[in-house]
């Protein structure tokens, strides 16, 4: 079965905002923008995430928002990042989204490490 | 009563992506970034929201995320937009969430323009 995408034409900035406004989505997009081929098992592996059925939604909601690519390859589904439309439709977006993510995460740490200390 | 707002190095971006992550919740900051002073009844009459009470959850979700200042004056509340805590946390991401909005305007109305032509 083959998943229905939206064109590039047909992203609305509201529906890619919902799709990176979840950490476990933003961390799928982080693992497919570092590059190298995935599919479904590899992304949730490299996440630590064990269970498929509560990955199904986030699946959807990353691909019917234009974010994502999901094509069923034998078993498993090949997935990339759709960062060319993402680009073309809102320049800047993806980076400046990618980039606060890992400001948070610097931000986190620097708080965390006091407490460490203790 | 005073509203918990959170401080700049407690916002996180999965929070700010999914306040603006909705049509509304973009229509209220678009109204905000235009400048003016506002408050609640202000900023629904120029969106033409008649219900105040499905906005309360979206003036939550817009507080708690650190987009908007929410601020009680009399019997309203005053609005503004934070975008220095924004910026300076997520530099480029509120214009370029704010371009993209007006983007998808242009291409939906250059969608519709041919149908009314028919």
């Amino acid at each position: 079965m083959r998943y229905h995408h939206p064109e590039r034409e047909q992203l609305r900035i509201e529906n890619v905002l919902t799709a990176l406004g979840s950490p476990v989505r933003l961390a799928v997009v982080r693992v497919l923008d570092a590059g190298g081929e995935h599919n479904c098992t590899s992304v949730l592996t490299l996440l630590g995430v064990t269970s498929k059925s509560t990955m199904t939604h986030h699946w959807r909601v990353l691909r019917e928002s234009g974010v994502i690519h999901q094509e069923p390859s034998g078993r498993e589904n090949l997935l990339r990042l759709r960062r060319e439309d993402l680009d073309a439709r809102y320049p800047g977006l993806l980076d400046t989204v990618l980039n606060g993510a890992l400001d948070d995460e610097k931000a986190e740490a620097a708080r965390e490490r006091p407490r460490a200390a203790r």
